[in-house]
Order: structure tokens, then sequence, then C-alpha cells
């Protein structure tokens, strides 16, 4: 079994149980996310281990993050409990102002999750993967979370990387071009990313250009979501195109998280890119007919259910 | 009016909330169902009696089913109540793993419902009902549900039957085959079916054919559903062919009852196939759009609404 | 800022929270609504300012009426506080028996609103404004409230009309035809109507022929709702037409005052008619992506993230 | 088995999911009532027939509340459905402004229950039946429905009663006196009161003093309801008292309904007073416990539960 | 009437919909709160005018806090949005680990509400009010909302004051007595305080004490709040005690709130003491049976009825 | 950290949302139950470690269970997924017929977890816990859940027991208490009971009776439950009795596993039998507010703030 390792901030998620703009919504769902945690499951749901390096609140939140990342089968071991600060929430605004797109409000910052430090990596935990994840936000919560994104990346046997930039997180687009490419210099083996990431890394929006230009970068597998529309792969200097599955939309957060997961986990493991990435598409489109980031990544058997069904 | 009798199964109905994996639902709503309970629903909302033969339980869950069909205007007097076993249950998953698709979960082994059998069987009942129908589904929960319908359909004055095999409740296809061609010996006025029941009992799946190999059996009316496509209606040697209408799915069970006991009451009382077809439809796609198999099962006033709005 | 002024009933509704008939929902969402509060909502939420002139009971749902508009920004000092009557609530059914459609159910006969009258008119505060706007319900519900808006008509600097035909309301479709004659006999700057209306008070269903036949009547500028179709604006002699964005349907009510509102803000703020009507459009596609006639108005810039999302 | 037959207008209860002020209430549960449909639904606990004589609109509600009858094995043969008015409906605020207490906002005035009328008043029906069944309610809430009672009663061979007097129904406490002595003219069975009504109708508030007043009204059996506190029987110059069961209070609506159906079934069924009193306590007392007035009206069977347990 | 200026953060609250470890809440309801917006609800609901002097974030929550205080009839004219900061939100833990009690956990921290400064007081309407209130808890949560409070209060013409010392949110017991002590200086006409603030503030828990001490330092009446046991209000020498009614809790936040607005606004209004903390009682006791601080708050005449059942 | 093994069957728990008879139920909560499964969860709250040992269905329930359990902390390694038969499940009507009690309705019958056998037990692994746990239940489900249970007692360091009799599960009193005695054989150290299951087992009800017998028997330590009344520890000749404290009721089911799970983590870990008593007896308080019967179980640290609130 491939064994991963994740760096990353795990959050709770208040999703609104109705659409429209937040202030008019009065229940708020639950939920366990997070972009690397995300990553996590959906690794463990399509066949790897996987281990999260992060930091949670020493309070209620942070204990529900630990028991449903354990439920789910995450190696939580390296999830340290800090006293010092409050585990990060974030809230979910559906279906507006655009109907199919959420609208994400965080009360991250100051978080225990955002005081990820190099302290908190295990070398020998890392070393010992088969390979290290992280993304563009674990880059922006914190100098230091990033610091601990570099060390980990440094002793990592392979990396894989989703951009993932969130302007709201980041000073200038400046800041996060430099700090995505400094987390790629080492070798990223697949990197996940989209139009809007490629505009602020390499300045072109050209899928075929992007990979041209991050296979430069020593990137061997680019992964490039483009949202509703579907999600290319490219390696060995061809590329596929795989169509999003037409559902109806719940919430599409978490999505390109459980394409990332699924598809490192089956890649690592020997599928082909072009299934990896079918399979992939598959389980990252149940996560949008769910409210919650996570708990729709299929089991590769029912992802295949789904396929065979189209 | 057209006086229906129908042997089934009631059934109480465990709906997520929530759509995706069972796994994760954490709150479930309360409906009655089953396939013959559903059909004598249809039935009555389309302007017949209908007279359910069945067991419950001797438990708050059968008081459930006695009180909701009764409210609903079923004949519930056939409907024996057994102490010896509990009512029979299920759970709906909902999307998962096919967005649009349901998956049931049944807790009916041994249940009240299966226990049916044929002194349950009154047979001056069934003699004075117009018709007398059952499923697939009723041939399949025991041996002595089995023999109820195959006596019941002894004594009827027409028949109508709805294939619906559940392979999960059959030790195998031939078991299942067997079993439906034996309930066709008798002559089947109305037949409901799909492709892949009609593969498991003809070993075909083109209609056409299908139809040609029934009409030798005595079927006179083929009723052939082909889901979210639409349906076909064949009789005297031509055939109809109704789109489905394009309309959210919230929960597609329970929408082949919808068609098969609103078709039968509607052509039994003299409405042309074709005409019973667009009704049944209506009902079968409003079954669609909500939780419960026949809440939504209209009025012929209202199925009209709907057609007339396309 | 342009200040206007609205006549007509503030309801509460009662909103299904699951689809299909009405006999069977078990629970009930609280909003507010009616057709001229919901256009004075749309109209604050554009950038006007926007007083409503009406009555409610001295209730509970009075109280909430009253905290509702007046948290909105809507001026409720010309809301009259009606001791002899309660206040009028609707329910919403949806989805049934056309998918995408909703069904409204009045409890307003002698409610505290339908006793608008003349008195209740401030010759003053309607002067001031910079237009005034009521609807075909208003003059429905009752002679008084009929006559109210008359009065008000006759004082207004400038008239906006929305025909909202409700037959159910109307003895007859004459008498409906009549009322909304002598509401458009001062000169009405701006009307809202729909081919339903227009087949009433005009007996034509082309749009152009409407357009031409309403201009002989005064009517500066047409807005022709087309429903799921989308919108044209005519004015000037020209028109535009902008197709409705395709979402998931909740609830369509209240979508025809979010565009009322909004493009008479917009458009007696000086912003040209086809950039009002994208705008307002734009709002009205929200609104039916929830229930509740009016939370989901967008603000300016929402409404022109939603349009550049396209 | 007793056969009894009520008169009264069933009503749709919209019941506060949350208790406090109506106008925060954001979601309703609904559920079916009505004093005298209460009355029914208790007998037939208890395990008598009951007949209801009453009208509905012909809409969703009133569809409701036959088949929510029905289903509860009221007969409802001689519920008329009216197509001239709506069904009635009510809301109900919980706790608010005395906890443990409710408060009824009515929107009934016109409704299609209070066009009750003699002509309703199946005679043969009424004569066939062992009593016959209304309220101070229905007395209140049109002429016409107050002429049914009387009516009924006159061709009655027994009748029960409750006095139930809501003061917002009555035009004064003096109709509402003078209209319960005529309905006690013909000779009442049994009573049912408390010290509010009986303040009105007898100006006293003395139990003792209660019923040798109305004992001399012809009354054989008084069952003074005390609420919270208790309740006494009366009858053959003797007095028996329960005291109250302490249960937490979710709605007591209702709990008076179930005592009088309960206690009239049993009593008419020639079980003692004293233990008709204690078991129809025990079916009041497990009324306030839930919302909706009477799904919670027990078997005798869980009636004698409850009385052992304590 | 009387008016009013309070000074402090009101909050988004998230409380759980169901008791029990935070852990475990999957549902969360939104209300709006804070001890100052709540001081200024009940003021309003008592019959005065108040004011808030505020900031909230540039949000949804932020215009959530605005509409909901404006229709509650609050002046939030003098609300700062602050675009710089997010708007404060805090959980609610109900009936765990103490049955009856809640536990507040905070996401406040450099909320746009704490950065409410010394300009932010508007002291021309400082002045014009009748009173000026604010509480321990604006002391503490920064140190420029500590200063606009003491700057406030040099302005103005009479002071109210509640002690409302949460220890999280100050360095040390030492830190909370002195802010305390210094908002006392200029005199506070009403002081409200607590057993656990007293000991704090004075190192005494004596009640008669307590009153003697704050009497020497300029306090002329003494609310002194013993929870679930009922309150004393000490004045002129002499005190008055009023017993906690008994009712079921669902949550106690916000019920010392709704005592200090509503006796304030009496007593300032002249009431004599001792009815305005009969009626203060009455408030605080509707307040503790349901979720949210403020919305079970009655009016005067409500509050009567309450008492008039006890 | 001591280590505790349990063998016993986890459930799926669907808890009626509303109170009252299961029929009239529209929605229920999905929890994680089952007396040992509890018994884990309070024991490694507690701080204990704790093992299940048990079979679950190979479906989605089964995923439920394990998930849940693994994210609390219990060692799951020793659940089986029994591909042959489903999870069991049960629901809970609260509140009636008796306020205050629920009534548990089983669909366990011929499940995954009754099939747990002799060869489910992992000699080693029960060797090398500190001691083993089961209860009544187990004994009752199948004769191979009995026989698991005597095989690990027979290996058990040290063996606690719950009597738990559910009359439902087994053909006669007689059957139950033949099996109980079995398990006492080898020497119970702690026994957990109460009066119904006590005269069942011994034919007495006098607390101190069922010691002195229950010694004779080997017991150690008998912990006598009296529900709401409170329980005794009986130990070394002496006793002590611990008050329940008084809470509003939301479901007591699970209550007795809290106390049995938590008293013998602690005891186990050298707590004195009284001081364990108490934080069982206030963890079982908790676990009667809320739906679900282990999730309210505190820490350590939660249950002192609770008996020191007292």
């Amino acid at each position: 079994m491939i064994r991963l390792v994740a760096l990353g901030e795990p959050l709770v998620q208040l999703n609104a149980v109705t659409p429209g703009p937040l202030r008019y919504v009065n229940y708020f769902e639950r939920h366990i996310a997070g972009s690397e945690a995300n990553f996590c499951v959906a690794a463990v749901m399509a066949g790897a281990s996987c281990g999260l390096i992060a930091r949670v609140g020493d309070d209620e939140f942070g204990k529900a993050v630990l028991e449903y990342l354990r439920g789910r089968g995450v190696d939580v071991s390296r999830v340290r409990v800090d006293g010092g600060a409050p585990t990060g929430i974030y809230f979910v605004q559906r279906h507006y102002p655009v109907p199919g797109r959420s609208v994400l409000v965080y009360y991250r910052r100051g978080s225990a999750g955002s005081r990820l430090s190099p302290e908190d990596v295990d070398v020998q935990y890392v070393k010992s993967a088969d390979a290290v994840h992280s993304t563009g936000i674990t880059l922006a919560i914190s100098e230091s979370a990033r610091e601990a994104v570099y060390l980990a990346f440094e002793h990592a046997a392979r990396r894989t990387f989703d951009t993932n930039i969130r302007p709201a997180l980041w000073p200038s687009p400046e800041a996060a071009r430099e700090a995505v490419l400094r987390a790629l210099r080492g070798g990223v083996e697949i990197l996940f990313t989209d139009p809007d990431d490629t505009r602020i890394v390499l300045g072109v929006s050209d899928p075929d250009e992007a990979y041209r230009r991050y296979r430069e970068l020593g990137v061997e597998v680019l992964v490039y979501k483009e949202g509703a529309r579907g999600a290319y792969v490219f390696h060995d200097g061809g590329k596929y195109f795989r169509r999003a599955y037409a559902v109806p939309v719940e919430d599409p957060t978490g999505a390109g998280d459980a394409m990332a997961g699924y598809f490192a986990a089956l890649y690592l493991s020997r599928t082909p890119p072009e299934r990896a990435l079918d399979l992939a598409a598959a389980a990252s489109t149940l996560v949008v007919t769910v409210r919650g980031d996570n708990e729709a990544v299929p089991t590769p058997a029912d992802a295949e259910r789904l396929l065979s069904s189209l």
C-alpha cells in the first residue's frame, strides 16, 4: 500500500443548510474539511494510507477534527494539539452570488492550524512516506507553515502539490507565485492546478503551454482542472481530457482536493494516468453533489459504478 | 369504478435527508412504500379503488402502514396484522454512487410482510375484483408469498403484473425467470417491465422483440419502461413512445409503481392506452421530484396540468 | 438617491420545506413577502430608498413583517397597524403539479393588509417621492385598496406598475382589465407585465404589439417578462431581450417583483434600460434559487459577479 | 362497540418548532387538530367508533384533514367538502408568554368548517349513535354551526359536551353562557368543563358548587379539569380527584380533548368513572409531551403502562 | 421616552441545535447577540429607545447584525462598518458539562467589534442620551474599546454598568477589577453584578456587604443577580428579592442582559425598582426558555401576563 | 493505562427526533450504539483503552460503526466485517408510553453482530487485556455469541459484567438466569445490575441481599443501578449510595453502559469505588440529557465540573 503524508490545516466547516446570501442562513451543518485533510481522505478511499502533519486547537472543534479523520482512517498521530490557539473554522455560502458556486468565509487567522511549523515535521515520518503532499493554502497561512512545507519537501521521496492559490490569503499574487515556485524547486512529480492559478504562477492560461513550462520546472504529471468543464492530465508529453459529468451541484467545495487525493493515490500505485483521471473525476463529481468536502468520495468500486452508468 | 386488488409487502421507508453514502447520513425521513402499496395509491389517485392483500407486524411501524394506506383510501381490510414478525423496512441512499439514482437497503428478511401466504388470499375478495396485480418482488420475498400470488392469479378476472426483478432478493436469475414465467402462465393482460428484466426473462433487450415474445405468452398490453428516457406502450400490434419529462431528481424510487398503478387504473377504465401512458408518465415524473414513493402521485387533473405545461 | 413609494399588502409566507403536494408537507419555513414589499426590498438593494404604504395586523405576524422590512431598510413609517384584522399569510406549494413552478394558497381575505384605504395615503409623502409603484394585486384585494392606489397615482410625480393579475383574486378578467386600464390612465412610465396579463388587458400576446398598444396608453418603458425564457425591455421604439440564466429552481415566487424593483430603481437612477434589465435579470435569477421572495436579491456588485461569470 | 358522533371543525395546525414569540419562529410543523376531531381520535383510541360531522375546504389542507382522520379510523363519511371556502388553520405559539402554555392564533373566520350547518346533520346517522358530542367552540364559530349542534342534540340518544369557551370567538361572555346553557337544555350526560368556563356559565368557581348547579341542569357526570393540577369526576353525588402527572410540557393544546374523548368512550362502555378518569388523565398527560393534539393519545394498554409506572 | 446608548460588540451567535459536547453537534442555529446589543433590544422592548455604538465587519455577518438590530428598533446609526476585520462570532454549547448551563466559544479576537475605539464615540450623541450603558466585556475586548467606554462615560448624563467579567477575556482578575473600578469612578447609577464578579471586584460575596461597598463607590441602585435562584435590587438603603421562576432551560445565555436592559429602561422611566425587578425577572426568565439571547424578551404586557400566571 | 476488551454487538441507532409513538415520528437521527460499544467509549473517555470483539455487516452501516468507534479511540482491529448478514439496527421511541423513558425496537435478528462466535475471540488479545467485559445482551443474541463470551471469560485476567437482561431477547427468564449464572462462574470482579435483573437472577430485589448473594458467587464489587433514583456500589462488605442528579431527560438509553464503562475504567485504575461511582454517575447523568448513547460521556475533568456545580 502506498503511504502518503500531507501537511496542512484541517478545519471545521459550517455549511449553509439553505442557499443564498449568508446573512439569511439560519442553520449551518458541521463538517470536517481543509484541503490537505480532504486530500488524505480521498487518498485513503483510493486505497493508500495517508498521514496528516498539522495542528488543531485544544478545544471541542479540534477533537471533532481528530475523531473524524481518525475514523476515516487518516493517520493523525502527527496532528499536534496546540493549546495556544483555537481550531480554525470557515463558513460556506452556497449558490450565491453565482449559482453552482460557493463562497468561503474563514475564521482561521491565528488559528492553531496556522501555527504549523518546521518543528512539527517529523523527518523520519516524512522520509518513510512514498510521497509528500501540500498545497498553496499551507504556503499562505503563515510563514512557519510555509517553512514546514519546504522542510518536508526537502526530505520527501516524491512530492505532489496543488497550487490552490486563494488570493484572500496572500498579500499579493507575486508573493503567491514566488512561494509556489519555491515549492516546485526540488521537483514535484504531480502538480494539480487550474487556469486562474496558472495565470498567477506562469502568466499563461493555455493548458498546453502550462504543461510545457511546468515540465521545464521538473513536473512530471500535470493535472489541469477546469472545474465544471473537466480536467486534463498531461504526462510523458501527451495529454488526456476528461469531461466533467453533469450533475446537480450542492456545493463544489472540495472537488479539487478529491481529485488530487484520488489521482495521487492511484497514480502512485501505478494506475495508468488516464484511468486514474477517470476515477478521480468520478470522485470529484460525487463531491459536488453533497455538502461536506469529502464524505462522498467513493470507493474505487463505487467510482467504477458511476463511470459505467454514463 | 374499477376495483383492483394487489398482493405485496408494504414497507416503512427511511429516506436519507441528505444525498451521498448512507454512512454519513444523519437524518432519515419516514415514508410508507412497497411496490404494490405504491401501485394501490397510484390506482386510487387515478380513480380506481384498490385493496391490498398483505401482512404487517403488530408494531408501531405496522400501524403506521395501516393508517397511511387507509388514509390514502386503499382498502386495508385484507391486511393482516401478524404478531410473529416485525414490519419490514428499508433505507434509501440517494444520488450515490450514481447521481440521480437511489440504492435501497432492506431489513425485510423474515418480516411479517414476507410471511404473506395463500391463507391470506380471500378468494371471494379476489374474484369480485376487476383485476389483480402483483410484482416480481412478491414472488421473491418468500415461497408462501409466491404461492399467494399464484393462487390469487388463478382466481382473478384479469391480471396485471410488473416484473420488478430485484436480483438481491433472488438466489439466481433463473429462479426469477421461472417464477415470472409461471405468473404469466394464466394470461396477464398488462405487463410492466424494463430492459434489465427483459434480458433476464426473455434473454432479449429490444423492446419490439420483447413485445412479440410476451404477446405469444398471452400479454395484451406491454408497458416497457426505460427510466429517465421514457416508456413505450405496445398494444394491438402497435406501439407508442412517451419521452420522459426532464425534471430535477430527488429520488426515483417508486416511479415505476406510479406508472403501473396509474396506467392500470386508467386503461382498465377504458382510457386509450396512449393517453393512459401520457398521464401515467406524468405521475411517474412527479414521483421522482420528491422523497417518498407515492405522495406526489397527482390527481388526473394535476397530471393534466403538468402535461399542458410542457 | 432615488426615493420610491409602493402601495400593497405585505404578507407572511409559509414556504413548503419539501416539494410536492401541500397535504404531505410537514414543515413550513417562514418568510416575509408580498409583491410590493418585495419590490421595495429589491429597490433598496439596487440603491434606492423605498417606503411602503400598507397595513398589517396588530399581531405577531404583523410585527414580523415590520421588523423584517425595517431591517432591510424599507421605510415602514407609513405601514399602519390595524387591530381589526389579522396579518395576511400564504402558503407556497413547490414543484407540484408542475416541477419548477409554485402554487400559492392565500389566507388573506379580510386581512389587515386588504383594508388598505385612501385614508392611509399620506399625500405629502407620496408627492415627495420620485415615483410611486403598485401592482394588479393591490387593485384586486379590496375596493378600498384599489382606491388607495388611484389616489396615490393621482399625486405621484412618476408611476411604475406591474400588471400582476392573479385570476383567483378577481371576480372576472374584465374586472381586472378595467382596473388595470384605469391605473394606466394617468400615465405609467414603466410597466411590468407578462404574456398572460397582456392577453387579459389587451387581448394580444405578441410583445411587440403589446408595446405598441401600451405606448399609446402612455407607457414609456415596457418590461415584458417571459419567465424562464427571459425578458424584454421596450423603450424609445426599440427593444432588447435578455435570456434568462439557467439555474436550479427552488421557488420562482418573487422573481418578477425582484425584476421590477431592481429595474425601476436602476432605470430611474438613469441606468440605461438594457443594463438595468441585465442586472434586474440577475436579481430575478437569484431569487428563484432560494425559498423566500427577496432574500437573494443581490447588491449590484453581486449581480455584476453573476453576470461576469456567465 | 360504542358508537359516537361529534360535530365540529377540524383544522390544520401549524405548530411552532421552536418556543418563544411567534414572530421569531422560522419553522412550523403541520398537524391535524380541532377540538372535536381530537375528541374522535381519542374516542377511537379508547376503543369506540366515532364519526365526525364537519366541513373542510376543497383544497390540499382539506385533503390532509380527511386523509389523517380516515387513517386514524375516524368515520369521515359525513365530512363534507365545501368548495366555497378554505380549510381553517391555526398557529401554536409555545411557552410564551407563559412557559408551559400555548397561545393559539386562528385563521378560521369564514372557513369551510365554520359553514357547518343543520343541513349537514344526517339525522339517521345521529340517531343511530350511542351518543353525540360537541363543544363550546362549535357553538361559537357561526350561527349555522351552533344550530347544527342543537339539531343533532335534539335527535341524540345521549349527549356529551365540553364547554370549551374561547373568549376570542365570542362577542361577549353572556353570548357564550346563553349558548352553552341552551346546549345543556336537553340533558347532557357528561359535561367537561374547567374553572374559567364555570365562572362564565355559572358565575361560580368552586367545583362542588358547580357540580350541584350542573346536576340541577341535568348533567349526570361532571369532569372538572384543572389543567396542570389534575381533574375531578363528579357523579352520583360523589367525587374523585386525579392529580396530574408531572411531565415535561411540549404543548398542552389538545390535552382537554384527549381527556374528553377518552373518558366519554370508556365511561359509555361502562368503565367505572374513577378508572375512566385515571386512564383519561394518562391520555391527557401524554398529549402535553408532544406537539400535535392527538398523536400521543395512547391505547388503553399504553395508558395502563403509564399508570403502573408511577 | 427614555433614550439610552450602549457601547459594545454585537456578535453572531451559533447556537447548538442539540445539547451536549460541541464536537458532536451537527447543526447550529444563527442568532444575533452580544451583551450590549441584548441590552438594547431589552431596553427597546421595555419602552425605551436605545442606540448602539459599535463596529461590525464589512461582511455578510455584519449585515446580519445591522439588519436584525435595525429591525428590532435599535438605533444602529452609530454602528460603524469596519472593512479591516471580520464580524465576531461565538458558539453556544448547551447543557454540557452542566445541564442547564451553556459554554461559550468565541471567535472574536481581532474582530471588527473589538476595534471599537474612542473615535467611534460621537460625543453629542452620548450627551443627548438619558443614560449610557456598558459592561465588563467591552472593557475586556481591547484597550481601545475600554477607552471608548471611559470616554462615553465621561460625557454621559447618567451611567449604568454590568460587571460581566468573563475570565477568559482578561489577562488576570486584577486587570478586570481595576478596569471595572475605573468605570465606576464617575458614578454609576445602576450597577448589575453577580456573586462571582463581586468576589473579583470587591473580594466579598455577601450581597448586603456588596451593596454597602458599591454604595460608597457611588452606585445608587444595585441589581445583584443570583442566576437560577433569583435577584436582589438594593436601593435607598433597602433591598428586595425576587425569586426566579422555575422554567425548563433551553439556553440561559442572555438572561442577565435582558434583566439589565429591561430594568434600566423601566427604572429610568420612573418605574419603582421593585416592580422594575419583577418585570425584568420575567423578561430574564423567558430568555432562558429559548435559544437566542433576546428574541423572547417580552413586551411589558406579556411580562405582566407571565407574572399574573404565577 | 488500563487495557479493556469487550464483546458485544455494535448497532446503528435511529433515534426519534420527536417524542411520542413511533408511528408518528417523521425524522430519525442516526447514532452508533450497542451496550458493549457504549461501554468501550465510556472506558476510553475515563482514560482506559478498550478493544471491541464483534462483527458488523459489509455495508454502509457497518462502515459507519467502524468509523465512529475508531474515531472515538476504540480499538476496532478485532471487529470482523461479515459479508453474510446486515449490520443490526434499532429504533428509539422516546417519552412514550412513559415520559422520561424510551422503548427500543430492534432489527437485529440474524444480524452480522449476532453471528459473533468463539472463532472471533483472539485468545492472545483477550489474555493481554487487564479485564474483559460483556453483558447479558451478548449472551442473548445467539448461542455462538454466548459461547464467545464464555470463551473470552475463560481466558480473561479479570472480568466485569452487566446483567442487562432484555426479556424480549430471551425465550424465558430461566434461560437468562442460567446464562448469567454461568457467566459469573469463573468469578466476576465487578458486576453491574439493577432491581429487575436481580429479581430474575436471584429472585430477590433487596440490594443488600443481592450483594450478599452475589458475593458468595464470587463478585467483589456490585454496582446496583436504580435508574433515576441513583446507584449503590457495594464492596468489601460496605456500601455507598449516590443519588442521581435531577436533569431534563432526552433519552435515558445508554446511561447504564456509561456508568459501567466509566466505573470499570476508573476502578480498575485504582480510583476508590466511591469516587468512581460519583464520576460514573456524572457520566451516566449527562448521557440521559441527549439523544445518542455515548456522545455526552464526559472527560473526567468535565465530570468533575458537573459534580462541583451541584
